[in-house]
């Protein structure tokens, strides 16, 4: 059950009226990798192995290319992953504006030797389909108002979206797709939150070549998207995207 | 400086365009308690003292009724706090839907106790003026769509409003102002961003008792909100309020 329904008075100059509304259920959720607690996060519980594996990505556990070997989750709130690397739990970690439940990046990260990005290029077909799909995937959104969308193209057309109460949550939930083997990182990513330092750092970790959003970028997210060679485009409908940075892999008319 | 002005392609079915754009200035602050490193965080450099003392709040190393002695800002990017305080470093902590740079809570705030909230009321013109003021305080947000704003109204009027790059950093700088002893937390707050967990479970340990939102809350918000006996109200519009929990803090008509 991802909506939770409830009574709730509705105020206003006229008088009050009991309501029925749905609120998203928001669940928290603790990750761990070779069975070592790595954090906590506050998540829309589904594609929970997805994830896991991009939260672990996000936070720099797991790198592009890290094999993972097992996912688990127990539905009371824990997933377990097993993957073959190593970590060090002691780094710096920056506090980020994560709306979406992974709210910290090692410190280092910022200043990683970054991806070289594919060539891909999309049109403005592929673009109508990848909004599309996405905000068409479920009627979370309009139900609740609390849910943000993340959708995912490759050349072999519209692969997924993912949802959660946050914006970094969904974009992680496609990191930890990639990260499994589901999709190439060759692609097109489409959020319905904005662009900021972490949520463009990483794509550009994950060496995603086309970052788009419905919304604005921040001056880093910029910053990072320019460090990477991203083609970064805002407030990207159907018809049009505004592109910040490298415009030649969007296709013109 | 808050906005960086960049050029930008805009890219359409018809063909392309170079435009100018602002982008909101988002830059990483690191805060440290009595000469500890605690975090840092991805800000709008605005209002730093009272960001600082509310994201130590928000994670729980300052509390309602602790005394802040000092803050000094670092432009290049550190807050000092000095306070008259114990801490533990060595918490759990739990990711949170942060949309504003304090995305980590210590487990334990999620169980303790909460104030006993005051019985302020207020009308549709207080209401009025608290949206009103918070949505015109500036044009950071039309300029860039990368702004959440928090306002606070208390018996005394309208007091303030913050922004910031996310809803939890804006709701922090009020925390801070708060905790600061700027304002008398017997207030009502109103957010243009979501009420997820951490957004709520902060006004509750402060003892905010009216807490509004332009949008939705989710279901732990809620939860927490009737933990705390919080009148929560979202969708809130000068005319409107659907109240979640606690409707007897606003007066109808």
């Amino acid at each position: 059950m991802l909506t939770i329904e409830c009574s709730t008075t509705l105020i206003t100059l006229q008088g009050e009226e009991e309501i029925r509304e749905k609120v998203l259920d928001e669940r928290p959720f603790s990750v761990t990798l070779n069975d070592e607690v790595i954090g906590s996060a506050m998540v829309l519980a589904t594609d929970l192995e997805e994830f896991a594996a991009g939260f672990l990505f996000g936070q720099g556990y797991l790198n592009r290319g890290d094999r993972v070997l097992e996912i688990r989750v127990c539905p009371e709130g824990r997933i377990d992953v097993y993957a073959d690397v190593q970590f060090n739990r002691d780094e710096e970690m920056i506090t980020t504006s994560g709306c979406g439940g992974t709210g910290k990046i090692a410190s280092r990260l910022l200043h990683e030797k970054l991806p070289q990005l594919s060539s891909l290029k999309i049109d403005f077909t592929q673009l109508g389909e990848l909004i599309k799909k996405t905000l068409s995937s479920s009627d979370l959104s309009q139900q609740t108002h609390c849910v943000h969308g993340c959708g995912y193209l490759t050349e072999k057309g519209f692969e997924a979206c993912f949802e959660d109460v946050g914006r970094h949550n969904a974009v992680d939930k496609v990191m930890g797709a990639i990260i499994m083997g589901r999709f190439s990182s060759a692609g097109a990513i489409y959020t319905t939150g904005r662009l900021t330092s972490d949520m463009v750092l990483k794509c550009a970790r994950m060496g995603v070549p086309i970052v788009l959003s419905r919304t604005a970028p921040s001056s880093l997210g910029l910053e990072i998207a320019r460090k990477a060679g991203i083609t970064l485009g805002a407030y990207v409908r159907p018809n049009r995207v505004n592109v910040f940075n490298a415009p030649h892999r969007i296709i013109p008319g």
